[in-house]
């Protein structure tokens, strides 16, 4: 059925099956968005980055996860041109954008309307290192941006929305590597990490984390940080390079 | 099968068949109800208008959901006669009534007694436009009714309930087209939208929305709205001549 | 196989059968209580009150919900003896006994350790009628009663919780027809009705008005009780002579 | 197929049945983890000590409930040497250790991240005796710790959590066999018991306990303790001498 000259039949299938595996994986945090409980309805939405090709597959915008097919997922590169599908994307792709081009070396993003982080987020409060769930994940206090200039916000808010993360990175010196998550003053969190699983990973992190921390300073509102020497060692048992957590 | 002058078999289907549509609409929402945990028990109740005919479907009193059928459903008009169905319709069927009557495009409408909207409720206290969560939805507080005067209890209640909305919204100016939730100070929380399942999903965003205000004056008692600038591109993001939020 | 003389097959079954419809109305509420989340493990128990026999079936003591069969139920008249069943019953099954000899007219009787219940009880605050989801079930605070004296904890404590219940009615000149739930202080709510399914209904009421009326005053410490009129009216519209609420 | 001489077939399969039991209730007890709602993830660990051989069966680290098989679990002696098993014991495996060697009788070790009992310790609050929830199942506060040394840290951060946690008991003066719970400071709840499934079973009675407690304060932030006696009378009723809760 193939012959010399002839348009060979696999080429055809490899097109096909380009971003499959990307999409794929965005589909599967997609969907694990809502099993965690961390979006209702369309609020949530999570990428898959391929650093090889540039491109990144996102939920496309206000479909239900129920609705979602890993062929619905949408291919887009880091200048935010469609690559590959015929939905509109996200309507914060240009945000994870921004964080692909600038967070060298993430490969999944998870953004989300969960309850905790976004009453964090409205509350436009940084969260503190209260305990060893936090410093198991993070040696530092999540951050919060300020909010956003209404020039920025006038400019293109989704684009302006990741540069503001990246200058509360800078600002900071926090290092995307290390603290893996962020909160958008008065809108809620984003969270990303080495694949787009581990971003829905860090997203649950982070909610559970909030909620802790929540009630924490309802049993005491002058609530202090745990001492620095019990943040440094949780965070080195789980990342540092003489990590024994897990299976190695 | 049918002849001339004899009585058309397709008419005796159409009567049955009249309302059908409108029914399975009010039963599937206030099936949603249930779904999205709005109400325990019979708490709750949904609606579903035909603008031609000028009367909707509602949910019966007092049944529990599981022993709805789309057949149960009430068929009641704007003057509060019952048009079809044998059974007693919501205690609520006057505030919908005047909702549909005075607030014209709406198509649907849904009453709840949800744990956090019914707890803003009983403060009396509208919900700030603490996020982008709320700004998605609506560009302004939730507006929250006054107490019912002795004398409107006495007159007629639930017909009163409907005029102390619309007396609301007019002492606010408010557009309920846009403005598309109220809490009923003491009472709870009444929804409508283009349809019964949408009054029901901004039902179940009020919830999350009440949810979240709750937890960010825990957080800081004093917090402050987003700012105007921001709360407005969500808001236009959705809804403006120039949204682009989903699928267009 | 049976003949004249002979003790009739009929009365042996009739004896076997007494208490089957008692024991099995026990047997649905106490899983109910598991099904509504009123309790975890075994904390909580359920009785059906037979007003002719003057007995009652009720919970064995400390066994898993998933382990009762309707057969496990114990049944056990007035004066606490046993009058079926090869069990312990309940610890708390005096209480039961008191309150069914002293409320008259009752049927069911449920006790839980429901989270926000408790929560009031172990504050010693009676739960002020804050919005119409309590006024649609009780017309006035929910009572709770003072801490059990030693002597009387010494005494009979179970008993003396029954006693306690009373006596707070008797002081509070409270009707148990109409006030069907009370929370003992530091231990947690008591609730009955016209059946043991009312009883868990009630207890689920309690539960979730508990639950509102805690976040409302997180959000309003000072927070007023709703106007007598329309507490009046809630009440009225579902159980006064008048009431239209439901299908009558 | 066996003969004189050779090793006998049954030796082998006695060698990896010895632990078999021990391997099921300690792979049981981190499902029931799970299933109570005490960990999200891999954030919580069961094990199951046999006191005659002196060694216990433990979660191995970072592996899913899920995935979990009773063959996973890790056998461990009290000197931490592995005495069956290829995987990595959990990472507060010494802490299971030092409890196991010094709380002498105890049969189960749970440690979780339980939401609530998580924010007390991060609080850094011993919970106080609100009611008979707690009472029923100890009459005493449930202890928490102080900050570890920034030298024990250093030293041996898992097993200076056991020494921690038995500093604690020995300072307060606490019997082990009375107090099967504590919170280590700024990390969360540890509990024990006569087997892992009590262990786990005294995991979830913390966490309600803890959330309770945390509401009551809402509801009155300078809640008092319930009065010995009735603390006394509910502990007794379950677990003195002359108790009488359950079938015995």
């Amino acid at each position: 059925m193939s012959f010399a000259g002839a348009r060979p039949i696999g080429r055809g299938k490899r097109n096909m099956d380009t971003y499959k595996t990307l999409r794929e994986e965005a589909y599967e945090a997609n969907l694990e968005i809502k099993r965690q409980c961390l979006a209702i309805y369309t609020w949530g939405n999570a990428s898959s980055f391929d650093p090889e090709r540039e491109v990144f597959a996102i939920k496309p915008s206000g479909i239900a996860y129920d609705m979602l097919k890993p062929e619905s997922m949408m291919v887009v590169d880091l200048d935010g041109n469609i690559v590959e599908g015929s939905l509109n994307p996200s309507s914060d792709t240009k945000t994870h954008q921004v964080l692909y081009r600038e967070f060298r070396g993430i490969r999944g993003i998870t953004h989300t309307h969960s309850t905790y982080a976004v009453a964090w987020a409205q509350a436009c409060r940084p969260v503190p290192v209260f305990g060893t769930t936090h410093a198991d994940h993070c040696a530092m206090e999540i951050p919060c941006t300020e909010f956003m200039s209404p020039q920025a916000v006038k400019n293109n808010y989704e684009l302006e929305t990741g540069n503001l993360i990246v200058q509360t990175f800078k600002k900071g010196n926090l290092d995307p590597a290390h603290v893996n998550m962020v909160l958008v003053a008065g809108h809620g969190p984003f969270t990303w990490g080495s694949s787009a699983a581990q971003a829905v990973y860090n997203g649950a992190v982070l909610e559970e984390t909030c909620k802790m921390a929540l009630f924490t300073l309802a049993l005491d509102p002058l609530a202090k940080p745990l001492p620095e020497h019990i943040i440094r060692k949780h965070w080195e048992r789980k990342h540092g390079p003489d990590a024994y957590y897990g299976q190695r």
